[in-house]
C-alpha cells in the first residue's frame, strides 16, 4: 500500500525538517499536508519554492486529516534524536486517527508504552525508520564489488550529500547507467524504501552495515553505486560515522558537498574545512584503507544570489582544478559528464601494492 | 564484595584471550584458576611468564571450582564478539554452581533466554561488561576539562594501548601525579571497575560516550588522564571507534602504540601503517578536530629477542626523533619522564584561532 503521508512539523518546517524537505522533493509517496501552524493557509511551494509541492501547510493533525492521510511522518530529525515532548499530543491524534506513525528519530517510538499501547488499541503500527537491524562486522567483501561505487562527503551535515547523491544517480541513469542510490540516513530510507541509518548502528558494525548496503546494491545488477555520506570528517560528534561509510563504501571515487557558507560545524567551535583542506584529509585518509580521489566539488548555494552561486562554483573550481556546480539548481547532467570518466573501479590496497 | 574469578578461555589462552591477560596482569580481583584444557595442569605464569601468575589451569568448570570461584569471566573476545556456541555447556555449569557470570562479548548473554532462566533459578547473575549506557552527543564541555588528556593510538588492534596506558598512569603516579586512567573497552572496564566499551555504543553517540569518560576522570580531581585507545585509524571495521575517541576525548597528545610486526590489519589486506605515516595521518586528522601531537612511541617487542627489541626501539626512535620504548618490557618510569614535559593542555580550535 502506497503512503498518503501528513508530515508533522509545528513551527520547523521552515527551519529544519530536513527529513520533511527530502521526501517532499525526492519520495514517492504523496504529501497530502504539512502541520506547522506557524506557517498555516500556505502552500510548500510558498514557503520553499525549490520543493516544488502544493501540498496545503495547516495547523493541526485534524485538519490534516481532511486530506485523508493514511501516515503521519515526523518531519525533523533534531540534534540528539529525542521526541519533542510538545509533540507527543499530536502522535497520539494521529494514532487515534488510526494513520500509521513513520519517525526517523532516534528515539524510537515503538519503544514508548503510551505510543505502543495507544497503536495497538486503534489497530494501526509505528515503523521507526531508524531502527537498526543487527549486521555482520565488516569482512573485506565489498572489495570485490565490479560496479564503481561514489560516496559523497562533505563539509558539515545537513549540507545536501543526500540530495547530491539522488541527483547523481538520476543524471547517470539519464545517461543510461544502471545507477543506484544507497541510503544510509533515516530520510535516504524514507525515499528509497530500503537502508540502514549507518548512525544508529553500534559503532563497531558501522562500517559492516555500510559494507551490506554496497554489497545489496551491487546484487541488486547496479553498475554504478552512489552512496549517501553523513556527517563530516571533521565532526566532533559524527566523524565517526563519516569514516565508517569511508571504510565500509570502500569508495573507489568522492563527490565533496560543500556549503561554502559553513564558518563552523554545526554550533560547535570547530572550523569547517576549506575546499583543499577537505580534499586533503579525506584522500590522506582513503589512502590507508583503499585509494580513491575526491573527482569534484557539489556545491550548496541555496540563499546566495545567482550570481554569487555561479562566482563560488567557480573560485571552487579554481582553488581545487576539479569540476564544480550545484547540482540541485542548475541541474546535474553536465556535473555528471564531467566526472564520469573519472569514476573507475580502483583496487583496494594489499601490502604487495603499498609503497 | 570481591570477585574470584575463574576464567574461561578453552582452546584460547594462549593465544587471544586478551581480555583473560589483561584481567590478571591489570586487575585487582582475584584470579582462582584458568579454563583451558589445552594446557591444563600447567600454571599461567608457565604459559604466558610476563603475566607473572601462579593461578593452576584446569580442564573443565567442575575443576575449577574446587578452588572457590565466586565467578566466570569469560576470557576472550573473539572478532565479531559472539560466543562460541561450544562454551554455553560450560556457563550453565557455572550458573548452577552459583557462579556470577561476567562477560565482555558483543552477544549480551543476559539477554540469552536459557541464561537468563538458568540464573534466576540458581539466584546468580549475569554481568554484561560491554552493555553500553545511554548517552549524550558530544557537547564540548570535554574542551573546558582542566587536565590534560593523553590518547593511546596504534598501529592495530590488540597490540597494548590498554596495557601501556596503564602502565604510563601507575608511573606518572609513582612521580606524584594524581593521573588517571579511562577505560573504553570491555578488560580496561573489567580492571578499572568503571567505563564504557564504546565500540558497543551507538554511532552517533560514540564520540559523546569518550566525552563523558573523560568528564567523570576529570570530576575525580586527576591531573593527568590517559584514554585508552581503540582499533587503528586505518582498520577497515573499528576505524570509526577510534576517530571517536579522538573526537570526543579531545586529546592534548597522543602516544602512538605499535607492534612493529603488524604486516596487515588483523586478517584484512589493509597494510599496518609505518610510524611516519601512523603519526603524520593522526596529526592531520587532530589538526581539524582539536591539534595534539604525538608525543612518544610505545612498543609492543613481546616475542622478539631483547637485542632486537632493543634495535627496533632505537629504529622508531630516530625515524620519528620522538622518545620510544616498550614499557611492558623496560619499565615506563623513563618513558614517562621524557615525555612529561610534552603532556600539556591545548585549547580547542575556534574560527579565529584556525590559520
Amino acid at each position: 500500500m502506497s503512503r498518503r503521508y501528513a508530515i508533522l512539523a509545528p513551527g520547523r518546517f521552515a527551519v529544519d525538517a530536513k527529513t520533511a524537505h527530502g521526501v517532499i522533493r525526492y519520495g514517492t509517496d504523496e504529501i497530502v499536508a504539512v502541520i506547522d501552524p506557524s506557517n498555516a493557509g500556505r502552500r510548500v511551494r510558498d514557503v520553499l519554492a525549490y520543493l516544488e509541492s502544493d501540498a496545503p501547510i495547516v495547523e493541526s493533525v485534524a485538519q490534516a486529516l481532511q486530506f485523508s492521510p493514511n501516515a503521519l511522518l515526523v518531519g525533523t530529525a533534531p540534534k540528539g534524536g529525542g521526541l519533542p515532548p510538545e509533540w507527543r499530543g499530536a502522535i497520539l491524534e494521529a494514532i487515534g486517527a488510526r494513520l500509521e506513525i513513520v519517525s526517523g528519530l532516534h528515539e524510537i517510538l515503538s519503544d514508548d508504552r503510551e505510543f505502543r499501547v495507544a497503536a495497538g488499541a486503534a489497530g494501526t503500527t509505528i515503523w521507526d525508520v531508524r531502527e537498526a537491524p543487527e549486521v555482520p562486522l565488516f569482512a573485506g567483501d565489498v572489495y570485490d564489488v565490479a560496479a564503481p561505487v561514489v560516496l559523497t562527503v562533505g563539509n558539515d551535515c545537513a549540507v545536501g550529500k543526500m540530495s547530491v547523491s539522488l541527483e547523481l544517480v538520476r543524471a547517470a541513469r539519464n545517461a543510461g547507467k544502471k545507477a543506484r542510490f544507497v541510503p544510509t540516513g533515516q530520510t535516504g530510507v524514507l525515499i528509497a524504501g530500503w537502508g540502514i541509518s549507518v548512525d544508529r548502528v553500534i559503532a563497531d558494525f558501522a562500517a559492516g552495515a555500510a559494507e551490506q548496503l554496497v554489497l545489496y546494491a551491487a546484487h541488486e545488477g547496479a553498475d554504478l553505486i552512489v552512496v549517501e555520506g553523513q556527517g563530516a570528517i571533521n565532526h566532533p560528534a559524527y566523524a565517526a560515522v563519516t569514516l565508517a561509510l569511508m571504510a565500509g563504501c570502500a569508495p573507489d571515487a568522492l563527490v565533496l558537498v560543500c556549503d561554502p557558507r559553513r564558518v563552523t560545524i554545526e554550533s560547535y567551535p570547530t572550523p569547517a574545512l576549506g575546499y583543499a583542506e577537505a580534499i586533503a584529509i579525506h584522500e590522506a585518509l582513503l589512502k590507508t584503507l583503499k585509494p580513491a580521489n575526491v573527482v569534484g566539488i557539489a556545491l550548496n548555494t541555496y540563499g546566495l544570489k545567482p550570481d554569487e552561486a555561479r562566482s563560488e562554483v567557480a573560485r571552487a573550481s579554481e582553488i581545487t582544478g576539479l569540476p564544480a556546480d550545484d547540482l540541485v539548481r542548475f541541474g546535474a547532467e553536465r556535473f555528471y559528464q564531467t566526472i564520469a570518466s573519472r569514476i573507475v573501479k580502483r583496487p583496494p590496497l594489499t601490502v604487495a601494492t603499498h609503497r
